[in-house]
């Protein structure tokens, strides 16, 4: 009687070689997970993250699922049980018995990234692992004016990072805009069907590239349509980046029962 | 020629055993800052700051000064220097040229500190250095009618630690109010001319102590009139804490000349 768990949840990637077990003995957050919910139902556990996440990236609300090989007693507090043994840097946020259709990383239909950036010419004790920094002041108009032509369906073959081969680099984005969330932290946030490998880092530091360099919305369009990742110069760092929301359709999220 | 240079900075209180240099080997912020001077100078330099942090205690610009031996030919780049040679948790955000007879201890007219509460039934992996973890939901209100008894001239002596005597425990609060930055970061921001070793701490934990068990603003007077350490129980832990702002006499500001 297989009952699959959806985990919702949130890291500081600071600590982490990123989401992906490793081999080696590196600590990772999906190998955190497993490592906990193995020792909580007693028997190896895998866990399906709706994605990775890089290196030192961070995740507002992550969303896993795994399959749990049996009702355990203390299955109605397992959001306390793992949250005490997981460490203080990854929090599981809810816990819901999910649909057996329900897949962590197939079935989603949105995500929204969020990147951050100290723009000021000191560096920020308190936002060093937590944002890029960027000394120059940045033109906020001219990265939404870039923005905005990310807006719609694309091929977005220009930012993706090399590596697994996907069936296809096109995406749709639903919204793509730069607010200052206070005079020198500058927020950019993002939301589509899907996104390539490292592909926020990549239109990020794309943007940022132009925009230090006098770069105008018609060079960045022309990086888009080249749809060749030579022309997208730079990735912003890692650690900029947050995993802020993951969606799934209406019919699964109402047949999830919050444990 | 001595010339007494006055420094701004913000640090991350995490990886530091608090302001105060210590005599064996653990990192604080007042030894960092000491070891990069002296190299710079090529010479043992002590600074002064405006007040000690405890351990594990953020500021957001907490301001410090020390004596400048000879002219370098660095001193216009000299925050330059100090940044790439401090570790990322602190940074000197201004350097001045103060006039002889500034000092950042003696000459403050007025600090400000916040009190960062995340105040949510799971505890979070993005705030967990950096906010006191409160799970049953705070009533503000309450707390702010706390808050109020505060303001004013009175003697403070139940919110003091002991240590180091004190020639009065009488102080001046102007503000001091709780504030919700977001449905579940909250905040407590405090304002007077000094600050007794661990007040607001102390304060913050009265007031929590009191919301958690029903007490009333009478309780919370009757704490405040007492002069008396035990009435008022608990202490807030150190990582919700930030020194916000340090002041001094308009007429020394005006004689600072920014590096």
């Amino acid at each position: 009687m297989r009952r699959r768990i959806k985990l919702v949840l949130s890291y500081d990637g600071t600590p982490f070689q990123g989401w992906q077990r490793q081999t080696r003995t590196e600590a990772t957050i999906q190998g955190e997970l497993e490592r906990v919910l193995s020792r909580i139902y007693d028997c190896p556990i895998t866990v399906i993250g709706s994605g990775r996440t890089d290196s030192g990236t961070h995740a507002v609300a992550q969303v896993a699922h795994f399959d749990a090989p049996k009702i355990i007693p203390t299955e109605p507090k397992l959001i306390r049980a793992l949250n005490g043994l997981l460490p203080e840097s990854v929090v599981v946020k809810s816990v819901s018995l999910a649909p057996p259709d329900f897949h962590a990383m197939f079935s989603v239909t949105r995500k929204t990234y969020i990147y951050r950036v100290w723009n000021h010419p000191v560096r920020s004790a308190l936002w060093h692992l937590r944002a890029h920094w960027v000394q120059k002041p940045l033109n906020l108009e001219l990265l939404n004016d870039f923005s905005s032509l990310l807006v719609g369906e694309h091929d977005f073959k220009s930012f993706q990072t090399t590596g697994t081969p996907v069936p296809s680099t096109v995406r749709t984005i639903e919204h793509a805009r730069w607010q200052a969330k206070h005079k020198y932290l500058l927020e950019f946030s993002i939301c589509g069907d899907g996104f390539l490998k490292q592909m926020v880092r990549n239109i990020v530091g794309a943007q940022l590239y132009l925009e230090r360099n006098g770069g105008t919305p018609a060079d960045f369009q022309s990086i888009v349509e080249a749809k060749d990742r030579r022309k997208a110069k730079d990735t912003a760092p890692a650690h900029g980046l947050y995993l802020y929301r993951v969606e799934y359709p209406r019919e699964l999220d109402n047949k999830c029962l919050k444990l």
